[in-house]
């Protein structure tokens, strides 16, 4: 590794991105822009890493060449021709700046600052490759949604990154679907963020402290306005648990109930989310972080509004077919977040003993499995509620 | 007034409801389901007063009769046989045991518990019919959406009712879209009651106390689930600030902007909404109302999932024109709730010098002046943010 005039020596951060999918090629869009507006803190260039494939281009992309694109092409080869990821977010303009390569290590030999958005189940493997080959000093963000779920706990993605890698590694969340940032429609984040300097490798002499304010200018977007908190937890656990509510304000839209039984669901769905975090990470999650924050109520209302979870449950009831099925038929191989989290959520509330706790949550996996209805849900939401017998007036 | 074997002094309730339109006839309906359900508690008729018109019943409607129906006749005459609203709810099946009455004295004259459910420029001219003919210790609940705002300051209708008449009124506001709880629908409400019995006329003797279980009980339906706070101010205040915020997602919604804009205008009104209450209620006014309860996160969704004030400026974006202008052409003279309360809040805001404190809210004033535009909303509510140039990359 030599230093060059761009070393972070040199008293400017370097940022790269490890993961080039829909939502990563978005997030790496934004970082360069930044980097290229703050010439006095970031050096220009952007590092991505890609799992490389192979991509036929389309021969109806603008671009098409049939002397260079008549086979399939090393899709690294194509970003740094095109500027465009053409297979995970075809049609949006990339920075130059972005340099996409297949080598991780290459990607992250200088980078001061590390910024993860791949599927979480490549965490393990790529911290592998990554380990030891990073700057001891870097600071890291995981873009990655959700939270890792078994019968032995709950862990954070970025706490998962942080302790293989031994560096500082925060979380972003929000409402933030990336087709609508990658086209610069205007939506906010929350990016969880609490360093304790005092126990990390310290940066070179000369290069800025990386707080809040950096972070903040790194990702803040005309488009997309970045708050920062210091709850990781609370970032990460609303983006795992709103799945699991999607799920349920989709079985209530199969049935017909509307708007006012949705926003029933969403309101008591929104409190148990902020219960599981006071209850199992007390001491890092503010309960504020769930009725405030983009990454809370409004990522939760995004998540019901649209989003697959929402759309597969709400197909389940009015096919009368499981959410398996559906899954199956609609989504060519790919899965459901929700269906997944719901499980993993059920069977750590059962070890520790609090189904009863979280009756939604519950109920939503005893929907998956069919022993429970989702008529049922009015009275197992609210089950203090007075019993009545149905009304007997009819016209 | 003779005390016959169903008077309050018989140890039962004798419930009475002012108002009967939509959402009047629609809690008619479950009150009267309520009284029969709990003979024990409550009488079982209850009287509905019915501002008195003439209407044709249509020769479509299953219980037309030609020798009865050929001319318009009374409202409440039509309520009594047909035990249907034909105007303002029809369809609905109403329990025979509700009595519509055109005369108010009628109406309430006996009553230990009064419901209002009349739109709010009808308070002062009511509450003075009703005046004296009351009984004395007779409890209220008004079911009115929303606050009195004046550059004198904002009251709330239940106050309003309970001065005018001598008596404590309590609030039901929440994410009650009338037509679907008519429907039986599942839906939550939440209903603000915290009488101080200390100042109160006392109840005869045997008269069950009117507390937070009884009037749970008198309104809790197995599809209309109640939770019983003690924070009236905030259970008006949700009902009113929500328009503003529906037609601020309405002009999102117009730009075309996505779910996630849409979502951060939520967010951000709901956080308004509750520094407001939080400013000029801080006595009597829980925070927790606005991001907790139905009747304020879930009343915001359903508002600006549709409803009126949505629609209209989504329609005002989308075709150029003032919201006035789609207010007239599309709401067949009914008035827009949400951009009288905007013009209300803004200039009691103005006058307390507080606008800034309220970027949101102020912003949609400005915007049906025409002195904002929509496109400036991303900077406007959070005017701290860094200021970037906007991305210069395209392909």
């Amino acid at each position: 590794m030599t230093l060059g005039a761009d070393h972070p020596g040199s008293g400017k951060h370097k940022v790269a991105i490890v993961g080039s999918g829909n939502w990563g090629s978005t997030i790496a869009k934004i970082l360069a822009e930044n980097t290229e507006a703050q010439s006095d803190v970031f050096q220009k260039e952007v590092k991505m890493w890609v799992y490389e494939e192979k991509f036929q281009l389309p021969d109806s992309h603008p671009k098409y060449d049939s002397s260079k694109h008549s086979k399939p092409s090393n899709l690294t080869e194509l970003i740094n021709e095109l500027h465009e990821n053409p297979k995970y977010l075809p049609g949006v303009a990339l920075p130059e700046h972005i340099i996409a390569t297949p080598d991780i290590k290459d990607c992250v030999a200088d980078a001061s600052i590390l910024v993860f958005n791949i599927p979480h189940q490549f965490v393990p493997q790529i911290c592998k490759q990554i380990e030891g080959q990073h700057l001891p000093y870097a600071r890291a963000i995981s873009c990655i949604k959700g939270v890792s779920v078994s019968e032995d706990g709950i862990s954070l993605f970025s706490d998962s990154i942080g302790k293989r890698l031994g560096i500082y590694c925060g979380a972003l969340s929000g409402a933030n679907i990336a087709s609508e940032v990658a086209q610069e429609k205007f939506s906010e984040t929350t990016i969880g963020f609490s360093p304790d300097d005092s126990k990390l490798k310290p940066l070179p002499e000369g290069l800025p402290k990386v707080d809040h304010e950096l972070i903040q200018n790194l990702f803040h977007r005309p488009y997309f306005h970045v708050k920062m908190i210091d709850d990781v937890a609370g970032v990460s656990l609303g983006g795992a648990l709103k799945n699991i509510i999607a799920l349920a304000t989709g079985f209530v839209d199969g049935l017909g109930w509307g708007d006012n039984a949705k926003a029933a669901i969403m309101r008591v769905g929104l409190l148990e989310m902020r219960k599981f975090g006071k209850m199992y990470f007390s001491n890092s999650c503010r309960t504020a972080t769930f009725t405030e924050e983009s990454c809370g109520i409004a990522d939760l209302i995004t998540s019901c509004s649209g989003g697959r979870n929402h759309r597969c449950a709400k197909l389940s009831i009015e096919r009368g077919k499981s959410v398996d099925e559906i899954e199956q038929s609609e989504l060519n191989g790919q899965k459901l977040q929700g269906t997944l989290t719901a499980k993993e959520v059920y069977e750590f509330l059962k070890k520790e003993g609090t189904t009863e706790e979280f009756p939604l949550m519950t109920a939503v996996y005893n929907i998956l499995e069919g022993t429970v209805k989702p008529e049922e849900l009015p009275d197992i939401i609210d089950p203090k509620s007075p019993k009545r017998s149905p009304s007997p007036h009819k016209l």
